[in-house]
């Protein structure tokens, strides 16, 4: 396995590299990402990971200082995968300039759900991406299903940009308890982390509400919030949408997602359920 | 020569098309045009030209409607010019959604000189060229200095978003009597076509002033623009920039542009002159 730090040298690799897939990531490796190289590794003759923590879509306030950096203890892990490459740029090789001058402006979603909590952060992860892909330019790419509403921005923007690349869904990784398996897991507490599959478990109450009938969602979704509310929780939103476009969704609508996001003391964790009703 | 019009066929022509140069248009091509694909001869096995007439970058009130579409006339030309493939794909294989979602956004430059006066026009520039670039692939990019701006854009943006592309600045080609070619001068009158080369004659004395040592470029600027608008024109602007980051030029700057954009009646016309004080 090669680990790459610069553009021109992942360049240069590329030529050679037959049919790539590639799953970006900010690093702290954990079984989550594994299964994104898994599912990257059955679609191609090599495999790329990035790892990059990119300062553009963390807002200010937000946890990019103390993001854990893990870089060798990742490389392991990808080593023992079977990966390729580790292409692992600096903060100057991926933005030269002071600022980032040209960036892709995702559509009114992404000030929705999590864009409303975060402005500008799926800006700067469509930014970021769109570079990484014109950098790597890979075949196909794998994006983990537990950012939910990152994956509907990566596919809009790989459809209306007309990137040449096939993005994979990949289902989210759980603890033995439910919970997503996440970088940000590690700043819980062990309080915290003995609550933190609640939010889970409130996805799954409301999804199966949802397929037993109850279609009055406004009312699942308050009845979710209150209960973990009650448990100590910071609710950002609960919302049933449309699976693919993410809009609200009607009656009628027959592919679903619940989606949440909410804080156990500083740590925000989001989760999310898809519900088909076919 | 090959017309392609779908972006599927395109993709499979290009697997096996070697280096590529590009250069993309509107159509309604002229010698100017035909500058553009020779200097793209000279740096690839196989030129492609695509015409597509951007919806994204017109404003309303602009000539979207009126713009000159000559397939048949272009085609034939590009054959006897050696092209290997014309791209002309309809407005519904580039944007196949009521409309474009994530659009590549340039930085404040795009809201001056040109842009103060045609809102959205660079976005839609930026957000066209990106999709091209996808489509094609290519390895150079052949863009003409009459749209000086519009180059600078382009720029900007394949290094901000890692486009692997070499950027090819070409010269305007000009009439014999000075006025830089264009598609819309065919809307000029015969009075207003006499009249039309006297917008670079300004440009020219701009540039000399200052060549000779003359760094008031206020004045200058105003100069130009009263000798104009007594021969009758609406000036948008001339402005004396900084040739590369086309910020207001300071004493000092070595490399300028000077740049204007003026109406004759009805037909809006640009140019510019560069002058390097080395």
């Amino acid at each position: 396995m090669q680990i790459i730090h610069t553009i021109q040298e992942l360049r240069a690799w590329r030529k050679t590299a037959g049919r790539v897939a590639f799953v970006p990531t900010m690093g702290n490796l954990h079984e989550g990402h594994l299964a994104l190289v898994h599912e990257a590794q059955k679609r191609a003759d090599n495999v790329v990971v990035s790892i990059f923590v990119n300062r553009l879509q963390f807002g200010q306030g937000e946890d990019f200082g103390r993001y854990p950096r893990t870089l060798q203890q990742d490389a392991d892990k990808l080593k023992d995968a079977g990966v390729a490459v580790v292409f692992a740029p600096d903060e100057r090789e991926l933005y030269p300039r002071v600022a980032q001058r040209y960036n892709v402006e995702p559509p009114h979603l992404q000030n929705e759900l999590c864009g409303k909590f975060r402005p500008g952060h799926f800006r700067g992860v469509a930014t970021v991406v769109s570079k990484l892909f014109n950098i790597v330019t890979p075949d196909v790419a794998c994006f983990g299903k537990k950012d939910y509403q990152q994956l509907a921005v990566i596919k809009g923007m790989v459809e209306d940009l007309n990137f040449n690349i096939e993005i994979v869904p990949v289902d989210t990784g759980r603890a033995a308890d439910g919970l997503a398996l996440s970088s940000r897991n590690q700043y819980l507490s062990e309080t915290e982390r003995a609550e933190a599959p609640h939010l889970y478990r409130e996805l799954q109450a409301v999804a199966e509400a949802i397929a037993q009938g109850n279609l009055a969602y406004a009312d699942l979704e308050r009845w979710a919030t209150d209960n973990l509310a009650a448990a100590g929780w910071v609710v950002d939103y609960i919302e049933v949408r449309h699976a693919e476009s993410l809009e609200v969704a009607h009656a009628g609508d027959k592919h679903l997602v619940v989606l949440a996001a909410a804080r156990l003391g500083s740590t925000r964790l989001i989760d999310n359920i898809e519900v088909s009703l076919e």
